[in-house]
């Protein structure tokens, strides 16, 4: 509790700051770009098909937020619409998983930053990803250990759990980064899983994030385990091989990881 | 242009209809669905949230849209965002085409309805997607030949040809629908393809979409052509196998096809 309080302050000071030069309620930055019959202009619009461009992997290999859509962006992911879309989306999924019949070696794979914990609070510090990545920066805020679960898929894991379904985290973050991870999820209210997986960046550096993914899927049902659902907010979680019976794409318009 | 103008005319008037018993600017009619942190209940937001759904392939096999969102959804694809979530799309494609060195066996295929040609007047007389799919109804629109063409997808289809890119339309209408969507295409504005496959019906009858569509696209590959674009507006367009270099989903929330 007193990590979502700290993240709810630390978030809604960074979108005062950003949004300090404008005065009316919703700060919504335009694309260049026109639109409707007329042509005429509407900022909101164009930032709103970028977002849905995304989700639906049109827009693909972008290396920052488009610069105008920075105000559009934190809105969205401060408001209403971002924990409507992410229970959508939960909801899909339990819907799914409550018509199977569930054995021992069933198991979901949940990916972890932006599907598992929120790093929120780091984006709202940091432009709701209109600035280039940085690494370093990055890493500072995941080594603290303090990201806070993302409340529509704590449900869902919560669920799937009740119903015999066992946990797989399946994350890019480096060996180096798993004893925080752990002591993250634990902080974050997930206390139970089969395994977490870390990137061992000796075997798959400079691979891809599909090919990192779909291995280690491959080992998995090379184990005997049936991956009955996947769930993850990138693209990149979900393509490949071995995506399991079928797949949940969660709303980032942060960031894409190829 | 006499079309475009027929069709506006239905359309408004379709809507007027539907929407008269309502005061306000926007219907805007709510999912059974409770979002925001205080659990309080924002209408728009839940249908929005189903749209993305649907285009993000979370929400699938349903078969028709919600019925508290059919003004949302009647909205939505009459008014600009439907317009520029295309617009968005097809710039994307366009400027993937653009970095290609074409060459005389690269193809691009394009689905009909709701890719090439908009069925709109058709569905702002039946409800926007919310009243259960009516065979003989639809047939007769169809057999009318006067679907107009989707102004983002027409702009996109003259850009291709302008790269030298060689135009495949692939639609599940049946070969008996062939003479008028040939027709239909032409007075839409769309003069020149490669080919237009329409379904056998006698060798795809139970099939899916899905498996209908790889199967002509491998025959295409077969005969020598490269897919190297691929746009529909359902999933069952740009799923399965030889699916092309790059997918391009449009946006559609008026139906389902598997």
């Amino acid at each position: 509790m007193k990590v979502f309080v700290l993240f709810v302050a630390i978030a809604v000071a960074a979108w005062q700051c950003h949004g300090s030069d404008h005065g009316h309620e919703y700060q919504i930055f335009p694309l260049r770009m026109k639109t409707g019959h007329g042509g005429h202009y509407i900022p909101e619009v164009s930032c709103q098909s970028w977002r849905l461009g995304v989700e639906a992997h049109n827009v693909i290999d972008w290396k920052t937020v488009p610069l105008d859509c920075e105000g559009y962006i934190g809105n969205y992911i401060l408001g209403d619409q971002y924990r409507s879309d992410s229970k959508t989306v939960a909801r899909e999924a339990y819907y799914y998983a409550k018509t199977l019949n569930i054995t021992a070696k069933d198991i979901w794979v949940f990916d972890v930053d932006e599907t598992t914990l929120s790093n929120l609070p780091y984006y709202a510090d940091h432009g709701f990803g209109v600035e280039p990545y940085n690494a370093t920066a990055f890493n500072e805020w995941v080594d603290l250990g303090e990201a806070p679960a993302l409340p529509e898929s704590q449900k869902l894991y919560k669920k799937l759990l009740s119903l015999g379904i066992k946990i797989v985290f399946l994350t890019g973050r480096p060996l180096e980064q798993k004893a925080v991870t752990v002591t993250n999820l634990k902080l974050a209210g997930y206390n139970k899983w089969e395994k977490i997986i870390t990137k061992d960046t000796s075997i798959y550096h400079g691979k891809t994030a599909v090919t990192y993914k779909s291995t280690e899927r491959k080992k998995l049902e090379e184990q005997g385990y049936k991956i009955i659902g996947n769930i993850g907010d990138q693209w990149s979680d979900i393509l490949g091989t071995n995506t399991g019976d079928r797949t949940f794409k969660l709303p980032d318009p942060l960031y894409y990881i190829s």
